[in-house]
């Protein structure tokens, strides 16, 4: 891939310099990167754990432990395929996933606006505890804020999970080597299309699901073929693109994308071409990514195909030491392109 | 104490019937108790641990762990004696406490409106850092969501933290009993009232300032005495009348308090005179109650006055096996009074 000048390619735009929060600041882009880089990691100062990623892998009482936070905030609550229930805990679930670890407990913190009906609330902590459920996970303590109406917005969900995480299993964004097969589990952009078509009473010819999924039992099918899982990450806000441009990042590789190896489906492909957005960036929040030596890509893919999470498993690209930190993508006409990290919020609210 | 007829005593309200939530079911009262006894824990179902308290022991990978989760929505967001950083480490610094725990490690996740200056945003980060630094606790894993214009309020802060139970520390609730002496660290309601004397721009006379603080160091020379503590709690929302009977009834036991006893500091006293409140029903965010076998009472409260964080410890009362699930109080008069469980929110947004 040469047709590039890799040499004199920079950031699209600079460090945004706003004096407040914007909506891009949540998107999982490159401005909430900014805001934990330059706001947050500075203001906690020595406290802070370096990164501050989506999941931390410490030890407590001689125990190695994956613990993962994350609020949902989705608008609407109820959405084709899922509901905020659902998301709070498969979304904790997944980060931990992604660091390989088992995850075993959940606390649930609740911000409910005034006025919030308790029937929807009541559907809301059954999606919780028949996702839990399914996912083998325990809820184990809570918390229940209320704001006046008009300073929240329905319900806003904190779940954090903890899990354990077994010797020699070391999954993380750095360990992303060149000569790695780049697999996806499945089809891309389905969770953030079902969520936006809902929210704007769009039709988009097919009727679109979200995919929110645990995906702990993928992944322990894929550490059980015995390969080197170097990296893996669930493209939610920010979809592939921001979850492939933070592994090239965090280990300084390149990733070499084959763009019609993306399987996008006709639902999202059609509401792409209509709303003018990028299947790459739309949240998923039943799919993972994977770094792996191409040559236990097969074995992998194999086991993934295997899961009723993974039946639709390929491989989209490769790993390469050019072109650190950058992922690029050749276009069906012969061509690449760079694609960037999202900057701010393509599809706000969307988890 | 027989001028009351337990006998034909009622709870002064049945369960709430609304058909959707109010600020009081946020207040740490008994609506709050009953939207998890029938709400949250029917609808997680065989997910959900028992009782869904602040903190929860479990173990994971061998180790005796302790996890609490709490979401902090103070308004304002910084007030005399601290800001809503500090309360987010504190908070949840000392739910782990409580259950004796070493706290360790903390996630952080906020929730921002668009519009919420950087600058603002920024003093809170650098309170969490400072607080954490403190309390010598790490922030390990993050998450930022953005939530649109109107629908939140500045920011609001879920931490949960991961601590570690010693072997042979047992400390809950359910395991106060007749006979224990019931303690109290220092002077109540000093949070509440400094957070409301900043909301409504009033003046009491003497400035109040927060109390927030950490409480792990404190509970950790309790349990150097070697004195069986049996339980403990933070009496934040609900104050001191919550926590008394959250333990009452956890325990079936009775507490005897003497009104006289509780340390009702001056500028507390004329401001809930002022409004109206009782200063048992006011939240703390740097005291606890500690229930311990009166013969060892001596030796903890020695103890407590050792420690920066109880100088003022006091002994208010008595468990007893009369009355269970009440509390009772002398009056300085000669009689005595039910201390009721809040029913809802006597000062909302208080943390």
């Amino acid at each position: 891939m040469t047709d590039l000048d890799f040499e004199n390619w920079t950031c699209p735009l600079p460090l945004r310099d706003t004096p407040s929060i914007v909506m891009g600041h949540g998107g999982g882009g490159a401005m909430s990167a900014e805001l934990v880089e330059h706001l947050f990691l500075p203001g906690f100062g020595a406290a802070a754990a370096t990164g501050l990623g989506d999941s931390a892998v410490v030890t407590a009482g001689g125990a190695r432990l994956a613990i993962s936070t994350d609020s949902f905030v989705v608008k609407p609550m109820f959405f084709p395929g899922g509901s905020i229930g659902d998301l709070a805990v498969n979304g904790t679930v997944n980060d931990l996933a992604m660091s390989g670890a088992t995850p075993l407990y959940l606390s649930t913190a609740f911000i409910l606006q005034e006025g919030t009906a308790l029937s929807e609330l009541a559907r809301i902590a059954e999606a919780m505890g028949a996702a839990a459920t399914a996912a083998g996970v325990r809820l184990v303590t809570g918390d229940t804020k209320v704001v006046d109406s008009g300073s929240g917005d329905g319900v806003y969900i904190n779940t954090t999970g903890l899990g354990v995480v077994a010797d020699g299993v070391d999954i993380a964004a750095h360990r992303a080597a060149p000569g790695d097969a780049v697999l996806i589990s499945g089809d891309i952009g389905v969770h953030g299309v079902a969520v936006m078509s809902c929210r704007e009473g769009l039709e988009f010819g097919t009727a679109v699901r979200s995919d929110t999924a645990p995906l702990h039992g993928l992944v322990a099918a894929m550490i059980a073929t015995g390969a080197d899982l170097h990296a893996l990450r669930d493209p939610t806000r920010g979809g592939v693109s921001a979850s492939l441009n933070e592994i090239a990042r965090a280990a300084r590789v390149g990733v070499d994308l084959v763009e019609r190896d993306l399987p996008v489906p006709p639902g999202v492909r059609d509401a792409c071409s209509l709303l003018g957005l990028d299947p790459m960036q739309v949240a998923n929040e039943g799919k993972l990514l994977a770094f792996v030596p191409a040559a236990q890509a097969g074995d992998v893919l194999a086991a993934m195909r295997a899961h009723p999470h993974g039946e639709d498993a390929c491989r989209i690209g490769t790993v390469v030491s050019e072109h650190p930190g950058m992922v690029v993508a050749r276009t069906a006409l012969g061509g690449t392109r760079v694609i960037n990290l999202p900057i701010g919020e393509q599809l706000p609210r969307i988890c």
